[in-house]
């Protein structure tokens, strides 16, 4: 048991949920929190920092840590490999820091299955049509790369049953409101608060006072 | 499921748990929420309404009850039987309403295992001087009664384990903010939002737009 918590956070693109994770380490006073650094076979694009944006690993290295059970979920998209280490994210949680993964529904469920402590956390546009809207302001799309994001949108929907919680992202404030809810709940859970207050607890059980 | 959370809150006396659970209520804009009302066969006391304070019944009737298993838990204290009626409870979470049980350990033992979703909380004191301090504050007992006092609070104090949620009663506006995200998080659990979405998430789910 680690007194910090792994928080699994997916969404469709367009949900809010980079800005959300962002919105939520800006505030005064959080918790200890940090994103998980993937470790990743692409090569860096402009401004790309080894160690802040990801650590950049070759195909050889990257397999080599597969082999070595090192990841808690990895995938390989167009022929790069990207992959989340687990002993970063164990080192975080020991120290009592959160550790936040933002990942799809198929890195989730590997997550799940080797760290079943994590706490997941869906996030769903208010509506398809707000969900079609934000995908249209990013950027150049054209209406086909356009319709081909929203059937991938919904299919990452699909999986919204698999999580824990739910939050809407309808009222930005709201959203933040419920993501530190949920972080805050996590750290009061009985095993972690057993640990974090251990001599308390102690003091409070001594019968012969 | 419902949509409403049964919140089981238990502490020693001097914790801190009635004004805890009365200053969340006091809040404006608090999700909508009761505290559950005891059937008891105790007489009223001065200014005690029936149906307010307690549903007052007698011996015969509780038994009656207890018979049809109308209790999610009850107890029989100095020749009083006191009881929480499940169809009550079950009404106001169906409606979406959460509810509190101001309960002790034991009573909280039999209703996890009659109503598993049911989330409990601990209030500990911040430490067991502060603990005396305040049950010496709150009147006119002697020195072995506060003894007795202290000794049942240690005992109480020692079911800390079995709950699913710790709050450490030292600074109150911190408890408060600890006792809203464990109830904010319980409404954002993805069965409850599938429940409260249905209409959004079917929306966002249809494939053809």
């Amino acid at each position: 048991m680690y007194t910090g918590t792994l928080f699994i956070i997916s969404a469709p693109s367009g949900a809010g949920k980079s800005s959300l994770i962002r919105a939520y380490l800006q505030q005064k006073d959080h918790h200890p929190a940090k994103v998980s650094i993937s470790h990743t076979t692409r090569d860096p694009r402009p401004g790309e920092q080894q160690g802040e944006h990801y650590y950049f690993v070759d195909h050889q290295q990257f397999e080599s840590l597969i082999s070595k059970q090192a990841f808690v979920e990895y995938a390989n998209v167009f022929d790069h490999y990207y992959g989340t280490s687990k002993s970063e994210i164990e080192q975080s949680l020991a120290q009592g820091i959160n550790v936040f993964l933002d990942i799809d529904w198929q890195g989730a469920e590997q997550v799940r299955a080797k760290m079943p402590l994590a706490k997941s956390i869906f996030i769903l546009p208010p509506s398809l049509d707000e969900l079609e809207n934000r995908l249209i302001k990013r950027g150049q799309d054209n209406a086909d790369v356009i319709k081909k994001r929203m059937l991938k949108a919904q299919a990452e929907i699909s999986h919204y049953n698999e999580y824990d919680y739910v939050i809407i992202n309808d009222d930005f404030a709201s959203s933040i409101s419920a993501l530190n809810a949920i972080i805050a709940t996590a750290s009061l859970e009985q095993p972690k608060q057993a640990i974090i207050h251990k001599q308390l607890i102690n003091q409070l059980l001594q019968i012969n006072k």
